[in-house]
């Protein structure tokens, strides 16, 4: 975990162990048994801990309710058996939504709930300018808008009850204007898009030093392949969209020119919960000199974004906690598509954290009273 | 250019096309020949480059001198048919290094002469606090101490007579204590030590990614095949040794733990000016999983190499013009061992160099007149 | 070239200093400035090699008539400015090839024709099986059938007359029933499809190691990206769809189960003339234990595959001597999908092409008279 | 196991159920505990697997007696507390392990009792010529000459009581002239050296390619790291010369010319059971175009060798009850340095355990009576 570094291991900030969990799922699938799944194709988790978590597992099980699937592209719905996933009004669901988080913070007696959006990837909507405020926004739900996906009801009913929230998917959550007013508005901590955990974590460390030593890049070929269900989705050419686009973009951002430059993702079921990704780098120095660079880059997809997910809850909850609303740039280090932030050179977006955790460690009354 | 960049393209620094070039050699060989055999086994550079900058070539060959091998291992003088080179007490070889840099300084008429060590690696030097201060290193010079090496010989002869240096190598060269003492006393600017052109340039950029996302590495790997005189002579293991080090070590600054860090160089005749490392990166994250990251480099070496000599030309030459003397900061991300900065972080040493250009940029009269 | 290899290069083929080129194709770009475009981007040939064959691509150039691209494809129609290369009726374009054919052996004053079909890719046809016999095809090109591809226009033209023939790409060519029983009945040899240079020569040579030691391949995924015209062309999806399948058929074949098989191919228009190719392999052995291999093949394209034309000029002319008609089984190894051969253990092939080899130098007459 | 395979699975083997397991060891630690670390480590065998053997892991324990670990080198004897493993005069030795085998044999109530050295590789030893015959070999023994390995002493005592031996390391073993005139007069058969289970095989299976397409390998360079014992002992320079030897010699034969050919081996702790091998091979074409291909290869690397071990045990077995005495080339293709065999083509080599299966099979009574 990145929050057990300093300076943020100084910060006050909640303590993993005091985490509850619970949420929504649309497939009927255990989570045990997902977990099993993962054991037996990749390993990990390995057997042990497994065991020593089965029992933490049922439990969060019995926490999870039924969501929903709108707008979140076919073979998402075929994930699940149930009808119920793509049923009712905007104005249902959201209201549905909006009790299931009461319910879960009433049993648990949480201080405070914190919403994560860990669904798949869903397609990227066309005409997001139709809900660039509030009241549009507010409007499309009420006459059940067609196309106002999934993520973005789970975002809605989070900030419109001040939740803090946070978008560890490419999908649109709480990019929209209407809900970036509503975070305003209440002054909800929020932030996304798509967690930074392997390839692109690559890219936005190497592309700097491309940059930084006017060596000129040429292409930019990546190649993942990845067997999970995630991966299952992504083959989907409508649900991949979203997840090129945000792999790909930061290049240009840090090169500051075109080039060419592509992404592919293919599904490869063997390879369980680990992905590979390769990437080819081709590039001109002095002398119109052609060389490359290769790397690969082997992970277990979700041994990399659990720690992740973790740490965003933290300091996402720590950040609310401080009165700090609406889109959060110490955070941009987490995401491919850092909302709000143009900047992806890692090494800057991590000295961003860094700043602000120590603006708060200097902030702090130090403990003492006289 | 790195200074093909800005900040660093608006400083007025000398320009490229006003430099001329000259210097020592221990071997015979023209450079005509020299790059002839690039171009043949590399393709670097290609015939319609060679044939353009053929006549130069011959011109700066007039401008090189027989230079010193003391010091420098067997495989090195064993690349010189002349016996001369290891001849002379040292007394001797610094009064003609002097005099061959007053010689080139006045024949070609330059308003500034800046040394830079781009001769063969040296063996390390063992016992090198003998030189710790300016006088012991003149007691040694008298007394024709067999230890010092040549690179520190030409480092002398440059610093002595106020001429910025540069040791773009992992030789010795100015960083005796003697020879900062001299820098310091006479206000000269000098820099070192070895380029950091491939590997260890990605190891600066990728370390910190690790360490910031706190992804414990487990064992680096690095294995580099080379086919040029500067891999012939890092075959030597006394050679070989000096190098090793600046290759490894910025791991654990950047890293801030011990690991299992490798690295080894073969020497690969057919690769001829082309380089090829591979690294293996075993890293660990949540719950202990174990993954890797591996990547190739291939690049020219020289092709590499020479923009960021010539960058450092322009750079200690603008330094030296602007009074600032003694080790220099702001070129730490040229180099694999920079002296006297502590920092690795790739981008935090771009910084460095960004900082100081803009600050001249902001000094800097604006060019108006009243 | 293979035939400099012992045993081949002791059967008595036709020198290759006596070999007279000439062709069709559709483009106005003369080969002298392709060849030029070649050296810049990728090196290949060096300047050294153009220019002392400058003279030789000028004189080849006068020898290439206007080909047709019927059937090829949107993309290779826009090669061409020429509307002509649509145009005309099948009957008439047959026999202005036949003509051409003609024309050149006429006046190049050869003393035998072979025709080898090296121009881009053409989407694959649906429904050959209206063209299994000569009767059909022959029908067929009265009748102006759209669906006849220009390479079996091309594959027609020469068996007509006897000449041998070779498809050195994946496009239908002879394949077709009706262009086999031609050959057979005029006894003339001909073989194809896809000259075998990369990524696929080296999974014919490393599937027979994981099926011989039963490591059972889970997935083999390839990624292909090039910067050639070939690139340009594969870009389109029609066209790409036969290359994709010559490149993946023979991993079923050699390992004789169905896995999860993957090919790509990206344009990727910095690299030129190269080609590099990624393969990752997921494997599992004792204990259903996981693991994986990984390769990279950098070649130039057209480096690789102009050895192989001689090569197949050089061994079909010699069957076409020695009276062999038909497909021809000894050249297996030269192809992708060998026509008449389900052996795709690239050993193996090279046997066949040893075996008939020896065979015919042992039938040869030992030139000794009594 | 390849012999799960046909033609071989149609062999009448030994069952693997039926085999019973024993021998010597140097070091005092379980198997258990060494399958437990490599649980920890590498996951293989995994939690499960690990489990299911634990009883019998214990009980082959019981079977594993005290070893000689004369003539081993330095890092060998270290893995051992005991001073016994290097006391005895070789008469002593060889008398103790006879009886050992019998033991076994006895208590376990074998029908046929296979020896397999499968104990750390041994420095290469020099001057065998000296063990050329029989006589030398036994005067050898009784003089106590201190040159003869560990590995020779267990081959003796095997193939003087008549027991079948193969050698899967790279240590001398059953090399020496003086066995392999042992074993031809008693007609036992025995076979080595050292298991082809990695990089190595994938050498013989691509070097043909290379070959049979006459493009030539300008240098191959391997590197290789592993972390388990058999990767510290190779750490020690003189016990990996032996390895080195039998990695890099194949490459010589099957090119027909010699080459930069290197292969380094390097200790990475924390990799455990798992080897990760780089190759990168240079090889020239056509007008002299360099180019490239690179492979990574990551295995378990005893899960790569256990079955190979079943294997030869039951066709080493098979041989002796067919009274097949002395080397045993069908079984070249799971060795590096196959004992009297100079074929190194992988696809070679399997054809000839083809061949051999297919005529036991043919000759094989077809089970029917009248
Ligand atoms: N390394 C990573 O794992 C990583 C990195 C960056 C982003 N992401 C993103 O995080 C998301 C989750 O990844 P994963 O690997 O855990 O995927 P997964 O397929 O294992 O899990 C996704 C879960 O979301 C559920 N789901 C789908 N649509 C839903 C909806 N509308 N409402 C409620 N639940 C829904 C699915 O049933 C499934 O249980 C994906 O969008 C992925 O792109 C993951
Ligand atoms: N990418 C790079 O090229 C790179 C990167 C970092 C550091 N370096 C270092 O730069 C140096 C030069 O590299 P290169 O590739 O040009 O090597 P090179 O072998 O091509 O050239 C070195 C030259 O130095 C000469 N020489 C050796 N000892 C000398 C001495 N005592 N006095 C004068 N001349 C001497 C040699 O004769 C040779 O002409 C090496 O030390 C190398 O380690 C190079
Ligand atoms: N390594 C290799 O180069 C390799 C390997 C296997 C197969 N092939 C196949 O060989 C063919 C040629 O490859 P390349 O790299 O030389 O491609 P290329 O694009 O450089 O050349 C193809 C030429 O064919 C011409 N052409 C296209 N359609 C034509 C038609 N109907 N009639 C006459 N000319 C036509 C084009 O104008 C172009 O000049 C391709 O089909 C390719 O898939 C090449
Ligand atoms: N993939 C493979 O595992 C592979 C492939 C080819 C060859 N080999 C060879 O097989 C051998 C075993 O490999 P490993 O990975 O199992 O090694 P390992 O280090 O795990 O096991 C070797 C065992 O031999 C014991 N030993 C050492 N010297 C001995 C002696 N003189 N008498 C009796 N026991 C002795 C050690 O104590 C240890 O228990 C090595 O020589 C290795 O080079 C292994
Ligand atoms: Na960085
Ligand atoms: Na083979």
């Amino acid at each position: 975990m990145v929050t057990a570094r300093e300076p943020m291991a100084s910060l006050d900030l909640p303590a993993v162990d005091d985490l509850v969990f619970g949420g929504h799922d649309i497939r009927d699938q255990s989570i045990e048994e997902t977990v099993e799944q993962a054991n037996e194709a990749g390993g990990v988790p390995n057997s042990k801990t497994l065991d020593a978590v089965r029992e933490d597992l049922r439990e969060i099980d019995e926490r999870v309710t039924m969501g929903t699937a709108r707008k979140c592209g076919q073979v998402v719905e075929e994930l699940s058996d149930d009808k119920a996933t793509n049923e009712g009004t905007l104005a249902e669901i959201v209201s549905q939504i909006r009790s299931d988080y009461e319910t879960f913070a009433a049993e648990q007696d949480v201080d405070k709930l914190v919403v994560v959006n860990v669904a798949s990837t869903e397609p990227p909507i066309k005409g997001d300018e139709k809900f660039d405020t509030l009241d549009e926004l507010e409007t499309a739900i009420e006459e059940d808008d067609s196309d106002l996906p999934a993520s973005s009801l789970y975002a809605y009913a989070a900030l419109v009850d001040e939740h803090p929230y946070v978008n560890f998917t490419p999908s649109t959550g709480s990019a929209l204007g209407g809900l970036r007013e509503l975070a305003a508005e209440k002054n909800v901590p929020h932030m996304g898009r798509d967690g930074k955990t392997g390839e692109t974590l690559v890219k936005s460390a190497l592309a700097p030093m491309f940059a930084g030593r006017n060596l000129q890049v040429l292409s930019w070929e990546g190649h993942n392949i990845l067997g999970n269900t995630d991966g299952l989705v992504l083959e989907d050419d409508a649900n991949k969209e979203g997840k090129i686009e945000s792999k790909g973009n930061l290049l240009e951002q840090i090169l500051g020119y075109d080039h060419h430059n592509a992404v592919r993702i293919d599904y490869t079921p063997s390879l369980g919960d680990w992905k590979t990704a390769w990437d080819h780098i081709h590039f001109q120095g002095f002398l119109e000199t052609k060389m490359k660079m290769q790397f690969t880059w082997e992970g277990s997809d979700s041994a990399l974004a659990a720690p992740l997910v973790l740490d965003l809850i933290r300091l996402i909850a720590y950040a609310d906690e401080h009165g700090e609303g609406g889109e959060q740039p110490q955070l941009a280090s987490f995401f491919k598509s850092p909302q709000g932030v143009d900047e992806h050179d890692l090494s800057v977006q991590f000295q961003k954290l860094y700043d602000y955790s120590e603006r708060h460690l200097n902030d702090a009354p130090s403990g003492t009273v006289e």
